[in-house]
């Protein structure tokens, strides 16, 4: 076991993405394109592409009832785009993602106390206030 | 080793991460908010973010070179708040977000055969046809 | 009349709305700040802030019923952010927007026939195909 | 002269722009597909693919030179299809998209003085403080 970068049972960490990302941009010769607001502009591209599965259909339920798999096949890679330009833009600029996103789930923690957030979150249910604003509570980031 | 959700000298899998937003949605009672739309548009909102680091500094070198540490922490929690949705979203919609990372690394290392794209990107470089076009070449997604 | 600046009974020309920009941004000396892709990334940014308006709210009737005069006030800046930005961005890369939209809503009419979208459209609901794929149908772009 | 719709010499009106996705839609029987959040995601899928165009370029400099006609023409699509959607949404969320830019281009005036933005910025280029930050500075959004 070395560490961070086995492939199987393990679950698959962010450094074997990371490397996966390096190597193969380094064996096309790739690396001279990689720069943090290229990365970035391919991440934003990779979004549109998400979001361009979900766009016209309304609500949709949790799980995806009555997706066809081959839709689901198709959101896996988009969702997958996103995560490997986030995991390449974040070597590049130097960031340990992983490290970098326990401690903001630590952050989040402190910054959204279990017992307020679930008190307002069920008040707000009994009452009038039904839209749930982004400042003020309802999100962990 | 318990499997991919261990936390430590093993790296950070993205099950581990998968499992504390799911815990951390569930003891604030947020799982309701937690539809695959609202997350997608939070995920839009966390990338809007990351944007704004990066909107008026012009082309910014690999390494970051020059940044101030607090302006480092910064860039790392706007990634990991993308990550985070992008994780959260996938578990909700039902999707093993790394195991379609993998399977989406080994679709574009199809896609892009290595011999092919270094010759190409080699090619450009001596021309004069210095602009690479995002759908012919110069990514991998 | 002057011809496409003139503010008022008129109707908001984008020609205005690129004036306003470029005075706005010579008078305080912006005008090195406002490259193609630091305006891009600006722009992302506002769509983020715009995305953050929605994010938690699930599913949004038209005309916004219910939401208060200040929040429809919120969202009409997070709009114009969005579309200042964007007359910017034209602007700065020599693109008339204003005839490259008309000339759009053209090609759209060419890509869609009437006839053959509605029949199309109105087939889906009598059908059991209630996704509406982006590629396929329901959109204009 | 009809006012605000009128096309030709005046200018494009936001209003024209309204109206023509408005009969666009309503001719094919679109409307019930533009809700607001669908018209959002929409417009995301928009800006990402205006962001693909510029991705792998590194910086662009103003007016595009070196870019092909039918890159410039294509960079007139993406744009137009982003403002083409920010239009519709604005309408269908009951926003006078033209008042409400007018409108913040005012708030931006007073959020942004003349004299200090232009002080400000003179002195950061003086001084070893190149980074303009979006927060403090540099944005007039």
């Amino acid at each position: 076991m070395t560490g961070g970068v086995s492939e199987g049972e393990e679950g698959v960490t962010l450094d074997l993405l990371k490397m996966k990302m390096a190597d193969f941009a380094k064996e096309r010769d790739w690396d001279r394109f990689h720069s943090p607001r290229n990365l970035l502009l391919a991440l934003v591209g990779e979004v549109g592409e998400l979001s361009e599965i979900f766009q016209w259909r309304g609500e949709v339920p949790r799980g995806l009832p009555g997706w066809k798999e081959e839709e689901k096949q198709h959101l896996g890679e988009e969702l997958s785009d996103v995560l490997l330009y986030l995991v390449r833009l974040s070597d590049i600029c130097g960031i340990d993602l992983g490290k970098a996103a326990l401690r903001k789930v630590g952050l989040n923690a402190l910054k959204y106390p279990v017992g307020v957030c679930k008190a307002y979150s069920s008040s707000k249910y009994g009452g009038k206030d039904h839209i749930v604003g982004s400042q003020s509570n309802g999100s962990e980031s």
